[in-house]
């Protein structure tokens, strides 16, 4: 029996990427336009996402297809799990543009989801290959994307929801000084609901992993508000002993 | 082009089921042996696994597969998710194995893996296919098995502690009425790990998800203890309202 050779995609498996942002202010996802027009096109909107090299294990293919596709590297990536509904590449739009760029469009294809959430402005973006720009949404105003994009969409806010009742993160996206608002802001975003502030300041003083600075805002248009970091130290010690629910 | 078939088994995705049973003493994990030999052998142990159909979902595939080969059925399973390292089936056994029974031994496989705890007595096996035997083993026995199974088992195995930590799973692997010692030796298995007595105690009646039924155990050889029953709607209570913290 003949080998097969080693470097090349794989018709089956694909992966795709969820990279949550978040800007201070609101939670936003990493899109890529397929489109040529010079303005954003909902119909054209998807993950990034492609085929894997028979080579390559599954991270690597994601890692690969982030960058190749919209310039982000140096993440941390975290599966989701698979999605494989035989129906899931099948929408006549799906299929057009499918025909458009692959070699054997017409092969089921089950892809392995990624999510990460970054800081925004640390990442710059730059698209290519298939994305003719890489792009920032709000995730409160997507309706609607490619395959089953929105699903997968839907299952990493899941699984991000469930990760920050368990872990303390979102740390990594505040500035090193933050306010207890901006936390306040973060953790709605990704709960997707109101957190009574008030409940939600005792909370986060009970999870002890805040250090008051004693320093206050400067510059700012309105009173400004006293300042944290977040302590590093309790975290490792916390995380050794496995962490207790931060759920709110 | 011409179209592809529909009801062929895919060469590159795969399904292996890691279902986890508790005989009231023990975490046992249901294998496959697929040597000819009247006895077991350590070397040819598997999870129960096979290719997919291009026309069945995930998790339609791994119910089908599990059916085959173990004669379990009707199990809820959970999806752990995709394993995916290019050289998970190129151990010289494997591939030996493979060639047996593939057509195509060689292509890449990439396998999605699901699990599930059930009460053992509730499920007789029954193998059939390339298993020969279908049977129940001590988790704390396994040392080796086929392909990256035993990797598989050991991210089912965190799956599953990180499971009961949130949700208080496992009443349905007790009888309908149960003792705390028997609740005990659940978590411990589980967790796999000792559990103070009395702390344990004092967690589960925070809990508030026992209901005491002021009865004792009967023809028991030894000082006969207080028995409880899972409080069904309290648990829904609390499911509504999302579930705190079940750690240990």
């Amino acid at each position: 029996m003949p080998k097969k050779k080693v470097f090349e995609l794989n018709p089956n498996i694909s992966v795709d990427c969820v990279v949550f942002g978040f800007d201070l202010e609101k939670l936003n996802i990493l899109l890529i336009d397929r489109g040529e027009s010079q303005f954003v096109s909902n119909n054209s909107l998807a993950l990034p996402g492609d085929l894997i090299y028979n080579n390559e294990n599954l991270h690597q293919a994601a890692y690969r297809v982030l960058e190749e596709l919209t310039g982000l590297k140096n993440i941390y990536l975290e599966q989701i799990g698979a999605f494989g509904d035989p129906n899931r590449i099948s929408k006549e739009e799906d299929r057009l543009w499918l025909e458009s760029i692959r070699d054997n469009p017409e092969a089921r294809v089950v892809t392995i989801a990624y999510f990460s959430l970054v800081k925004m402005e640390d990442y710059p973006l730059k698209a290519s290959s298939f994305a003719k720009k890489a792009i920032w949404i709000p995730v409160k105003e997507i309706e609607k994307l490619a395959f089953d994009h929105f699903e997968i969409l839907q299952a990493a806010k899941i699984k991000l929801k469930e990760k920050i009742k368990i872990h303390p993160i979102g740390f990594n996206l505040l500035p090193e000084k933050f306010t207890l608002s901006q936390l306040h802001k973060l953790y709605e975003s990704i709960l997707d609901k109101e957190l009574d502030k008030r409940n939600f300041r005792r909370k986060v003083q009970k999870m002890n992993l805040l250090k008051r600075l004693f320093e206050k805002q400067e510059y700012v248009p309105h009173k400004p508000s006293e300042l944290y970091k977040f302590n590093e130290e309790k975290y490792q010690e916390l995380a050794k002993n496995g962490f207790n629910n931060f759920g709110f």
